[in-house]
């Protein structure tokens, strides 16, 4: 993969905002290798990603971001700049059902996205042994109803520890307590098995079995202290019928659930997910 | 299409059933062209669809009927046939949006359902031409809050009238009164404009927008008196994404409406589909 | 719907095109609604679409142009500027199937599309009532292997008189010559009825059943000399299985081809679609 | 999972098959929990598929088998009854993309299928220790085109050794000899990566990124001598667009093989999956 610089950033829309960030990446003789824009209607707000080669600018991300800056100011913007050549670290938490787990240290080992995992961290001592032979710390946290606060302290401290970029929720069947949920905002990604905002909380295929729905889906969105009510990031969905109970939908949904979230995840690692409100603008 | 008898049935599930059914066809020669069964493992009900040709009997559909009735009552089973001889009589119901109309009107025109259409009722004059022109009557029954008690009388005499087998909400945009729905279960068919049990009542695709969702849909159902809730009987979806107003999720979904308004009511139309509670045994 | 100015085009890929270009929209005021950028990493080539308010440049379509061409010089471009106030004006060739002519006549009727329709064209009569009840004019011009390259010179004759933008072959069996397709280049858009570039030529939707596919597809392309072998504009699919029969297959297909022409000319319509080499770039 | 049998037949369609079938079992108590039926207008041929609970009948499946001899010598079936409570033994063969394999390892960890893997035989040493780690056998074959026939001779020796059922080439970037796969009819599943019968061969994702398809798609087979000619159990495809380069099709691409190959095999483990010439019957 090519050395890139990808800019992120939103601001209120106005006249001459593409021209500016353009301009000043041409000037420097930046080769964009690919660019995405949306102007909200509404909310009259602007949103712009980029990714420029690095070895077409003559000087690093540090001074880039520093040159940048002023326009930035000019027209208000959230902005980021990131270093491609630095990988994420993505801490991963789990419970029992190892689907999700399974699945992502498979993309990793494939190299399918270059990032690292410092560490899993589990309510359960289940899937130590598989972890561990990946070469990645596992950490086993019990969460009971009284210890509750302490574990998630815990889980902060090792997430912390691991410098964590990300903390993804691969089928982690515990609620995060608020506080944790907004000390990082936008860097905590759940997998709900469960088409949003239908079927909410607790089992959801059963029930959308008692529903009778004639399709099941899941749903990837970053953590809010909104219990499963946080930005989408991405959804899919499988046809099922009469025949199908719900030991099949929770078959399907398994599938279903490891796709959405290495799409939502991967959307994630390359900065491709912009936060508008409830929803997101993901540039694909 | 071959001339056949269509025999429906569900009762409480016990050893032998298949067999006598079968046996009785087999031992007067009928030959079965397609056959479909379902056991729900929890309430223990059994369901069964059978399509004969009507050319292996001996007899015709009204003593087909008496010589199985001893078997269903041994049974126990809620039971029909079907003749596929008689055209079911469609009558469609709009508002003024005329995609789905225009659709069910192409499909009639094509053949793709033997049905009559004895007439169209709307509470708009709109659509008046383009129905009369395909030689169907239009009834324009206006419905306002005060006469809506009044208009929907109006509307089961014109059923009744046309002797219709079946009313079919073509985006209707009117509340059916309980009483109405209560009246003829299982043979009135509304498209919904959402994905059930998501999005319900007014202005579907203003809330999936809202919320932001990755994907919106649509649902045919059958109509009770608890709105948006009846037996689902086919939903399907379509992908947006950030750059997709309301304007444009309307616009995908009247697609979608159309293709699942279609699958839905063909299901129907063909007596694949058997109720269980809530939900629907579609045998496709 | 807003007064804009589209502009597209492709060019060698460099630094500074989108500066060059933003720069000068943004020094007259211009409002971008929509941008879409695409470079070709193997053949480098740069692809761009830019949404403009009209009402926020200080000149017209033409003085826009005028301004705009010394830049698209400068960098080699290909290039267009279309004002979305100037309808475009699609002529429709169909058979007998009709489910795609009346699929297309409910969006026209039903404001989805801002489009004249001069004509209507086909080899049969069998529509005439219908296309004339709407008030557009239609053609009947018959295809016989004697007579056909007669006809397609007729074809060409009212397409021309009619002042058409781009041909709509809306399942029109009759191959068109070469010398059409080549006068005509990404103007004339069929819709194949199978999952291109499986099962080209006569009758797909068998073949497809021979060879026991489990999904079953449209395509929409543009048309070239080379038979069902045209740039891919869009395409989709639907599920079967064993008990679908090849008049099934045919049916299903109905359903996607009404839809996959529809998007595949949407886009068309709205200037989305780019050509490169025999692919499509299709700014969505 | 319940104890079941699972009785397959084809024959000759003519009246009375299932109620010969239904009464015999019926005869004896048996609780069927599960039927599915199909007959082939043209070919007049007649499919079916029963569950009976094992408990429910009064003698093992031996004595199931020669009781109903006699009724499948009536009517000249192809028949099979398949004792729920064995396990069948899936033999893994894989090259070095492990997508796949790290998939059904997960499965079967996650028991989805109830299924032994006797041993994984690949053509490179790269995932010995991860099958290992399993306490699954791995045997390393090479595979050179001098050493060609030795190596399918040691695989086929190795398959007998382990007493496999079936063979799953899961990525195994080998063609496998005419000779071994005429020796294990219905018994080898293939996943292709493209959607048959487009792109057969190598690269099918390179052929579809030349042609610009809008879908790609995989496809599970049973392997027969006619290379990516067998008969289709499952396919799926996924949306690209012109953004999307050869890398960006595999890298979707895997996400289907994977789902493709794991529902198809689970058709097949359920013995869901009967043979009608070049096509499938998956009694799902």
């Amino acid at each position: 993969m090519t050395h890139r610089y990808i800019l992120t950033l939103s601001c209120p829309d106005r006249v001459g905002i593409v021209a500016a960030v353009s301009s000043f990446i041409a000037a420097h003789g930046g080769w964009i290798t690919e660019a995405s824009h949306h102007a909200d209607p509404e909310g009259r707000r602007f949103f712009m990603r980029q990714e420029i080669r690095a070895d077409s600018l003559p000087f690093g991300v540090k001074e880039f971001r520093e040159r940048l800056a002023p326009i930035a100011t000019e027209f208000a913007m959230n902005w980021r700049v990131v270093d491609s050549a630095r990988k994420k670290r993505v801490v991963i938490l789990v419970s029992q059902l190892g689907h999700c787990l399974y699945d992502l240290l498979a993309r990793w080992q494939a190299h399918e996205w270059e990032i690292e995992i410092p560490c899993v961290i589990s309510n359960h001592d289940t899937h130590r042994d598989f972890v561990e032979w990946h070469g990645i710390p596992f950490h086993h946290v019990p969460v009971t109803p009284t210890t509750k606060a302490q574990a998630f302290a815990t889980v902060a401290e090792l997430f912390e520890a691991a410098a964590g970029d990300v903390m993804v929720l691969a089928r982690y069947m515990q609620v995060l307590p608020p506080a944790l949920c907004e000390r990082y905002p936008q860097r905590i990604i759940n997998i709900h098995h469960g088409f949003l905002p239908s079927f909410k909380g607790a089992k959801p295929y059963h029930q959308a079995y008692e529903r009778g729905v004639k399709l099941v889906g899941a749903t990837c969105h970053y953590v809010t202290a909104d219990l499963d009510d946080g930005p989408i990031i991405e959804q899919d969905v499988a046809r099922v019928d009469h025949s199908d109970e719900p030991s099949d939908l929770v078959r399907y949904g398994r599938d279903i659930e490891k796709t959405v979230l290495a799409r939502g995840l991967g959307y994630h690692l390359d900065d491709r997910v912009l936060i508008h409100g409830r929803r997101t603008v993901v540039f694909r």
